[in-house]
């Protein structure tokens, strides 16, 4: 496999899962699993995570297997992140039932040496502060960013903000934006947010697709069309790791001044590819079959679907 | 101007509508209206409709200006039909405060002789039994198609099947779609409705974008992000104005056997094109500026947001 490129910090976890096709009692989960399995078709992925001593030695071999470097994840007494949520018919909405952060809550990020000279980096929904230190460390990276969530928005709002300002990209759902900016519509929110720092903004819309917003370029996408959405849980994850896995396939590099705007929009296809497989089965269970064929088969579709 | 190509049929009326941006007593609506509007841009339209006294001869005096026929709007005692309604914050779920029918209770669509031979045929939402009335009259239409609503859908069902039937396209709004097809998932509603009749399914999704099914393609494009939306009345129907428009502008013809499916997704973005002006100001009032530039720029600025 190639060497490692892309490093991806967040939460690993066990999860039960509720859907309208049937029911898991406890899956993989977390996160930095869903972005790091998504983005390891692209690119080699190294994660920094913590999990107890409950967690599976098949989970860890699975992960290695797929060329998920571990040196990264942790494990520590106590027992793994665990979350459990419930989907209604319809799909949207979901509830979660249950969240014990567990030997999460103490999450301190620890990079192996091997880690701290890679190029890409993904900082997953975790304390603001805590990314912003994984990103000092690393010296030589080319394209930083990542995801948050409505409560370090809202309670942690300066710190997230001193945060994001150093980012390339930041990778949120509508509502985040809405949130995180103070506009409901996305293009005046999408100007506020490019204001805070980041010069590339992915907007995530579920179902209904992708954006992507710098301050002189837009793309939409719409959401893939699947007949089934067994379980939605970690699609936004894959987005994120088809997203910053292909552009860490591609070498892409902002900084060297002269890039190609339209590999950012492909990043935005191969994520919304991923997201889209994802949902096809329980957890993180479409990826135990998933081939790079069919990858870029479902890209050639999304060309087909929307041509013009 | 061009010899007349598309028939409309459908309502005329006066709306009132309150938005957050601000409010309008009394403006020129109707479902026919907007369509014949956005469609005049790319082809000579007549319209069936009926109007009561109370109809003004300035909006007649601007809808001919504009290029719109009106051999086919009656004129008869009584009142306009009359619509008023009220948007929330966030311009979703639109509330209708009052609909008085009137004159548009007895509707029943009179086509002059110059319309019975046009080629295109737009059948608004009206009763399905009068829809096929009209079809059946229009012997050398080359493509034909329209809208319906959830009351048809519901309490006429028998009868809006057999009408839809001999369709080439229906263009419906998703929850329209749901509800006809009995499937909450969209790319099984479209298979379950194209075995009703039409080759072409049309689904409009607000500002999500629009799809359109075919037997053997699919074809689906965002919504147009603007940063004000100050009215969405009518915007569904410019988007079938746009659509069909386009259509009749190309000389479409899916009976000579061989016609270009990119023609079809050309014409969804011209119906999502006219779809976005209409929500730019209050009511129709976009319309009295608009010019077709405008419209191919923002054609081509699809192009531009949506390449990859």
């Amino acid at each position: 496999m190639q060497t490692m490129s892309l490093v991806v910090i967040g939460s690993v976890a066990y999860d039960a899962i509720e859907t309208p096709h049937g029911k898991r009692e406890r899956t993989l989960g977390g996160a930095c699993t869903y972005i790091a399995l998504s983005s390891s078709y692209f690119t080699k992925t190294g994660i920094v995570g913590v999990v107890g001593e409950d967690f599976a030695a098949q989970d860890r071999d699975w992960l290695a297997e797929k060329g998920v470097d571990l040196l990264g994840l942790e494990q520590v007494p106590g027992k793994t992140f665990f979350w459990s949520g419930l989907y209604p018919a319809n799909m949207n909405d979901r509830k979660t039932l249950q969240t014990d952060l567990n030997v999460f809550a103490d999450f301190q990020p620890k990079l192996p040496p091997s880690y701290l000279g890679q190029p890409y980096l993904f900082l997953g929904n975790i304390q603001p502060q805590l990314q912003r230190d994984v990103q000092r460390q690393m010296k030589q990276v080319r394209f930083v960013g990542g995801d948050t969530m409505n409560y370090w928005i809202r309670d942690y709002r300066a710190d997230l903000l001193s945060t994001i300002r150093h980012w390339d990209f930041l990778l949120i759902n509508d509502e985040e934006a809405r949130m995180l900016s103070g506009e409901h519509n996305l293009r005046r929110a999408a100007q506020k947010i490019l204001d805070m720092g980041p010069n590339t903004l992915v907007i995530k819309r579920g179902e209904y697709g992708a954006m992507l917003f710098r301050r002189d370029s837009l793309f939409m996408v719409p959401g893939y069309l699947l007949e089934d959405v067994f379980d939605p849980t970690g699609a936004g994850d894959c987005f994120a790791g088809g997203f910053v896995g292909y552009l860490a396939e591609r070498g892409f590099d902002l900084r060297n001044g002269h890039f190609d705007v339209h590999e950012l929009h492909r990043a935005v296809i191969y994520g919304s590819v991923m997201g889209s497989f994802c949902c096809e089965q329980f957890g993180v269970e479409r990826f135990r079959t998933l081939t790079r064929e069919e990858i870029d088969q479902r890209f050639a579709e999304f060309r087909r679907f929307t041509a013009f």
